[in-house]
């Protein structure tokens, strides 16, 4: 270890940097040797090996030298051409991210100036808060009502406190579908307040989707892309639909916000991997993602609705949890005083991890008596084993 | 297009971003069809196809699934364990990055605050000035004295002036071998002026090696990390000694500076690229990577010395030019009055590309006589008659 002391030297974003609690949990157990429903990890039997090497091998075959050379900036183009194509957008509309998490942060990057606002869903995904308080942004957490006037009343007040108390609001970050980490979509009637709101106080809307085409069930609502293509960002990942271990996702934008991300990404990182776009690429157009898509909701929704199942046998009475219609992840309400923070260690010590809910609210203290669950990482007999863990501590506390 | 004017929305940092004259001449032009000596690309003919679809192969076989799932922030500990023992330095001081670049800018956020200084030769790499200048650094550079108290003297001078402004000297930025775009390398001296100086002032260095490997003549000198591993972040990069895109590089630091790029990097793009380092560990350790390496240093020795002797033969007699040890560049100087920059366009129209110096100086307008010439992209005739096409079209101004 070093004598010299650099703690001076560092930036003042720094100051702001916090680690995430899920990934320090990966750092202190193997997650093989204890029930997690921490992470929010596909389930590696939706990654099709077989395909993956084929798949290659005709990527090197057809592509060459090209698939190993730098390649440009805004990604590589036949990848956009398939985006463009699946989703019904312009391809100058598309820009590829070396992981979507990068689209996040990109467009932060591009958007936010320390003490600007940015409004946010409470709880939220806590990647997104990771990014948005490392360029010191105010993030403002509204906790979404059911009723749609209540939600754009509380959406509405929000908004004029910030511009009354003089910020500048620059986006509005949402999940629409299957929210993490409550599971829970938002209407089309909620979206529709949303656009309506960005238009008329000229913000933008950063809408993060990565999981979208998890459907267990129910139809499809509209993007808050497609509702309002000027207004809003749309970021696309292939981390649930492929793998995660290519780091690759899209951003789909209006050209003068990507005009800036493409300058960014330039200093950032040159471009995106070029042999894992070509694979994307392949994966997606050959028909094998669409056919693997339809395996992994397969299997997810039949561990939503295990899971489900055993919650219903196993939990107290006082607890109470949300019912996912895609996604990765439930949200469990525990009775008020409960303390997810100060179980946490309990319930490793135990063998069964979870994220408490606290972490997910933008004032960082809200939500104590919430956990947030994964449901596709294990395999169906682990979910049980692990949710029947669970109960039984719960039920010595409660 | 949109109708909206969002140009009121963007970060302060924006108005600093600086489109890279490389990629924008990439947008405007087919590589495949001028002479380019414009970009920093390594010969298709050095990426090994065949190795890379066995090692790929091997990989798929070997790590199965994990190959696919996320990986940990700090990278596969299985490629840190191969760098480490590669590089003779503790698995704890290498954090994987997802490409040099990011080392860079990686670097650059945690460290500095808008109007801190850099220090920076000059001239000295695009990528990394348009990375210091998004993060509004305040770069100071000076041209490199061969007398070594010369050299002293003017970097002392410099410090000096930035401290009795009030500013903070937060990093030297250099790229110690080979540097891109003067193809100079600094002497065991000059390197122990830099270390010297950041103990004395307590600022840090960034030493960026992506060349240090390509050497076609004499002998490795001690990198600037060897003499002090305290004070400074080694930049390393798979770009020019496996292929670029794998977007692949590490950083060796001391663990104060790397905690911190832990933590942002997890908002950043939470881990690299899983597939891929596993790819670049089994190229590493098979033993694939020396053997590729050193055919890559024969064949860009043969171009450099042919690019030399083609200068030499065609070049007006004002012209002079650097005879660089390794890398990927050399670097003209033109007659005073000769301005790289309008001539590209002429040289452009008549199929020969190369990158005006003035922009990789850190004011920008200074060098405007020179211009940085690659010789690792283009075969060996294609480097003699873009070589003979430039001669003539400078003896035709000159």
């Amino acid at each position: 270890m070093s004598n010299l002391d650099f703690s001076g030297m560092f930036s003042e974003d720094t100051r702001n940097f916090f680690r995430s609690p899920v990934r320090d949990i990966f750092k202190r157990v193997d997650l093989n040797k204890i029930y997690s429903f921490a992470g929010g990890y596909p389930s590696a039997d939706t990654f099709p090996l077989d395909t993956f090497g084929d798949i290659m091998q005709r990527v090197l075959e057809r592509e060459g030298a090209a698939a190993f050379q730098y390649g440009a900036t805004q990604g590589v183009t036949k990848l956009r051409e398939a985006i463009s194509k699946r989703y019904g957008v312009p391809v100058a509309n598309v820009q590829i991210t070396s992981s979507s998490q990068q689209g996040i942060d990109v467009c932060t990057r591009v958007l936010v100036d320390p003490g600007d606002v940015i409004l946010a869903f409470n709880p939220t995904y806590l990647g997104a808060l990771q990014s948005f308080r490392s360029y010191r942004a105010d993030v403002v957490g509204v906790a979404a009502k059911s009723d749609i006037d209540d939600f754009e009343k509380e959406w509405r007040k929000t908004i004029e406190k910030c511009l009354s108390d003089g910020k500048k609001i620059k986006f509005l970050y949402a999940v629409a579908d299957f929210q993490n980490p409550s599971g829970e979509t938002l209407t089309l009637g909620q979206r529709k307040v949303l656009v309506k709101l960005a238009a008329e106080y000229g913000f933008i809307i950063i809408e993060d989707a990565p999981y979208r085409e998890l459907r267990y069930e129910g139809s499809d609502i509209p993007t808050l892309y497609s509702l309002d293509p000027e207004h809003v960002a749309h970021l696309g990942s292939f981390s649930k639909i492929m793998a995660p271990g290519f780091r690759l996702g899209w951003i789909i934008a209006n050209e003068q916000i990507l005009d800036r991300i493409y300058v960014c990404k330039q200093a950032l990182d040159l471009c995106p991997p070029v042999f894992d776009q070509y694979v994307a690429e392949e994966f997606l157009s050959s028909g094998a993602l669409d056919a693997n898509l339809k395996k992994s909701v397969e299997l997810y929704r039949s561990k939503r609705d295990l899971m489900l199942r055993t919650l219903e046998e196993v939990m107290p009475g006082k607890v109470r949890w949300t019912h996912p219609d895609g996604g990765l992840f439930l949200f469990l309400t525990l009775p008020e005083g409960f303390d997810a923070v100060k179980f946490y260690d309990k319930a490793l010590d135990a063998g069964v991890a979870y994220v408490a809910g606290q972490f997910f609210h933008t004032d960082g203290v809200s939500g104590k008596n919430t956990m947030r669950l994964n449901f596709s990482f294990m395999s169906h007999s682990r979910i049980v084993e692990g949710i029947k863990l669970l109960g039984k501590l719960l039920d010595e506390v409660l």
